[in-house]
């Protein structure tokens, strides 16, 4: 009798979860992480297969850096900054090295990060000689009474904190050059291959105590006015964890994203919608901004270990790991994963 | 037997509104306006008769501006900007003319509008130079393909748009100065009264057309780092609107606005959680915020008229007015109004 309960509560549990993660996972996974390279019109015949390849490692390597944290029993906060950190040096993503030009010809970034235990949140917008935005942010968290820190302001308090300091150029990548030149001289809205218009990097993990973070870093929107803040450093819209529910961080038309929080959005229709993650971020992601004509998608792991990676464009750069699971690398819709 | 059932549907539609709105009153007003100006250490014995007076006058005038446009079928959006327009060049106030000075003795302004027809939104951070800078935010929203400009991006921006650019120390009034020095040489943390360490302003309508609009401008918080945003220029924290629902204006500490996403939670209680604004707004306000010990306070008025300003501060400057009713002028906490 005893035996014959434990086999209809252990059904019950499964049939909750079936739809989210494969069917022999039940329990809450030691640690979950998922990272994103930006969404946009990411498609395989627009892509070397040496591009792919590289696109494919750089992924990895930054997951992996992430995941070398979390196995170690390190916090979902170190991962999420380790793989930031990683994706902002590679000249690939549209973040830190590599970033887009604005309208006048430099380079602005955006980062914030935030805990979900605590809610504690830091954000930098249009920062110029920040080498690491996302340490920006994170200081910003951590050792300073504000959140959300612009300009001048948080480039002294970056240098007084001791983060490094670039020259400008150091961001600036032939590849973004010629695309701003270009644009400049056809003052022309262009529709740029490998999600560079919107380009972002993020990452969202849940660490073996349980608790869950997300950031995001970004050099915004290619030919932006000076001065712009696209989602990325809006705590709410491009980045958000809550260890009652779910971490997020999103990559696409920063406006649209401001004007719906969308990361906090998802929270809520979990919280007081009683949604599971993956309705929730399917609505948000693949009907309303769909509906708004607002492209990107987003990354998002909940408190159960449960990883979603909608996107309403052609591709979005992503990759997801989960304890004793092998890692997933995906650019195309093509890139399927069971989970997803 | 046809009357007695229109008499049920009547006592039935009384029973949901009676709580929060006088019971007389069973449909929607024409139109709904509520404006602040800043909550914290605002008691009756900190004041003089004159100034008591003076803050009471000015909160009408604004009040006035802003149900003038309103009674004659103008836009919720021309209320609420001629409402903080007359708030920012009013130097009582922490915002425009009279801001509270930075840690480096300058003024840094914020702005923010949302409108809730399609929630569009226009933000303006750590601007110097702009006269007004709800106007600013309006432009942005208005007039640029973007949501959010700081520093001198949006100053650019509002200079090319005609806005009104002036010297910085015309900001600058002797109150603040003083404030300014005093903490300056004492480098201590001082209670502020009159709510002037987190001082804001903010108007929230609905109109006759049932457009919703909201906007918040304010100097920000006093002795704080250059560079630093508070909620007031983040859409979702310190300002919120959705024709679906509600407009919000908060003011208060805003790193912690920005970190629990206050005007955006507020909404989400009642589209996702089934909750009336009084609710939603007390819980936030009243329970959660106080939790933090973040004071504060916020004005909403939903989609059929309903006004909420609760507050956890000792007061906050505040006032209302709805169709065919006696505006409504509160400073403190006994300052009562029947719908509160």
């Amino acid at each position: 009798m005893k035996i014959f309960r434990v086999l209809i509560a252990i059904l019950f549990i499964w049939s909750l979860n079936a739809c989210e993660r494969p069917a022999e996972q039940i329990l809450r996974p030691e640690y979950a992480m998922a990272i994103h390279g930006g969404a946009g019109v990411i498609k395989a015949e627009l892509m070397s297969p040496e591009q792919d390849s590289l696109y494919r490692a750089s992924l990895l390597e930054a997951l992996k850096a992430g995941e070398k944290i979390l196995i170690t029993g390190g916090s979902s906060l170190d991962a999420v900054t380790a793989a930031i950190t990683i994706l902002e040096d590679n000249p690939l993503f549209n973040a830190g090295r590599g970033a887009v030009f604005n309208a006048n010809g430099f380079i602005e970034h955006d980062a914030s990060i935030m805990e979900g235990s605590d809610k504690n949140a830091g954000a930098v917008g249009a920062v110029r000689n920040i080498k690491n935005p996302i340490l920006a942010a994170r200081k910003v968290m951590e050792t300073s009474p504000h959140v959300f820190l612009v300009r001048e302001g948080a480039e002294q308090f970056a240098a007084l904190q001791g983060l490094q300091i670039v020259d400008p150029s150091w961001f600036m990548v032939s590849r973004q050059r010629e695309k701003y030149e270009n644009t400049k001289s056809s003052q022309l809205e262009k529709e740029f291959p490998l999600g560079e218009k919107h380009g972002t990097v993020g990452a969202v993990a849940l660490d073996k105590a349980g608790n869950l973070a997300a950031g995001t870093s970004t050099g915004g929107m290619h030919f932006k006015h000076q001065g712009r803040l696209g989602d990325s450093p809006v705590i709410g819209a491009g980045t958000w964890a809550d260890n009652a529910c779910c971490a997020v961080s999103a990559t696409g038309h920063g406006e649209y994203f401001i004007r719906y929080g969308v990361a906090q959005d998802i929270a809520s229709r979990m919280i007081y919608g009683g949604q599971s993650l993956k309705e929730a971020a399917d609505e948000v992601v693949l009907q309303e901004l769909v509906k708004l004509d607002a492209g990107g998608g987003i990354i998002a792991v909940d408190k159960d270990g449960n990883i979603c990676m909608p996107f309403n464009t052609a591709g979005m750069f992503r990759a997801s790991v989960r304890a004793r699971e092998e890692p997933f690398v995906g650019l195309f819709a093509s890139d399927s994963l069971q989970l997803e």
